[in-house]
C-alpha cells in the first residue's frame, strides 16, 4: 500500500465478514456482507474480482489503470469474502476482472491485486519492477 | 508446505540466486540460475511455471495432479527468479503451467504456487477448502 501510494492516493477498507453462518448459507453470507460493502460504495468505477471475469496481461492491466486515471472517478476494486460477491454487488461493477482462471482464497486475492496495482503503476511511469 | 504434507510428501527446495549482475546480464543470470537448477534435476516429471505456458482453473490442475500421482515419476514444479528461467530449462519441461496472465513476482508466484498445490490436492481428496 505504502508503495502504491508513493504514485497515487489510495485507501484499503475492510468491511465486516459475516461470521458465525454454516457454509450452506453462501448466499445469506454474502447478501449480509454486500449490506457492508454498499456503505462504502461511491459514485466511483467499481471493480470487482470475479473468477469469471476478464483476464489481463500486466501491461494490458497498467493500460486499463492508465485509461482510469484520465477519468476523475474514484476507482474501486471490490474483493469478496469466502463465499464470493453477491448478485448484486457483481450487478454493480462497471468491470469484471480476473486475476487467474485458477480460484485464489480472497486473502491471497488482496495480495496479488495490490501487487499487479503497484506494477501496473511503475509500468505507466515507466519504472523498473521485478519479475 | 505442512499442509501439503499432510496429503503428499513433498519438499522445497531453493537453489542459489546469481547476485551482484546487473540487469542488463539477463541472459548471464539464467545461465548461472539454471546450473543451480540442474543439480537439482531427477528423473522426474518437470513443471516449469512459465507465463506463456497454459493456464489451468483449480479444478482442472486437481486433475492433473491426480493424473501425475498415478506415475512413480517424482513431480518437480520448477519456478524462475527475478529474470525468468533460461531457455535449456523452458526446453527440459515436460509442462510449461502459467498462472495468471499477468506477471506475478517470483515470490509470489511460490506463494500462489504453493496454495494451488494445496488446494488441488484438498479438490483430489474431496476436501473443502475456501475461496
Amino acid at each position: 500500500m505504502a508503495r502504491i501510494r508513493r504514485f497515487q492516493p489510495c485507501s484499503l477498507v475492510e468491511t465486516k465478514e459475516a461470521k458465525g453462518w454454516d457454509d450452506r448459507y453462501a448466499e445469506k453470507i454474502k447478501d449480509l456482507e454486500a449490506g457492508n460493502l454498499e456503505k462504502h460504495f461511491e459514485d466511483g468505477y467499481i471493480i470487482c474480482l470475479f473468477d469469471k471475469g476478464r483476464e489481463m496481461s500486466s501491461e494490458d492491466f497498467a493500460g486499463f489503470l492508465e485509461k482510469r486515471s484520465l477519468s476523475s472517478r474514484t476507482v474501486t476494486f471490490v474483493v469478496g469474502g469466502f463465499a464470493g460477491l453477491a448478485d448484486r454487488i457483481i450487478k454493480k461493477a462497471d468491470f469484471l476482472l480476473a486475476l487467474s482462471r485458477m480460484t485464489f482464497s480472497h486473502e491471497l486475492c488482496r495480495v496479488v491485486l495490490l501487487e499487479q496495482i503497484y506494477r501496473g503503476l511503475t509500468i505507466m511511469k515507466g519504472s523498473h519492477y521485478a519479475k
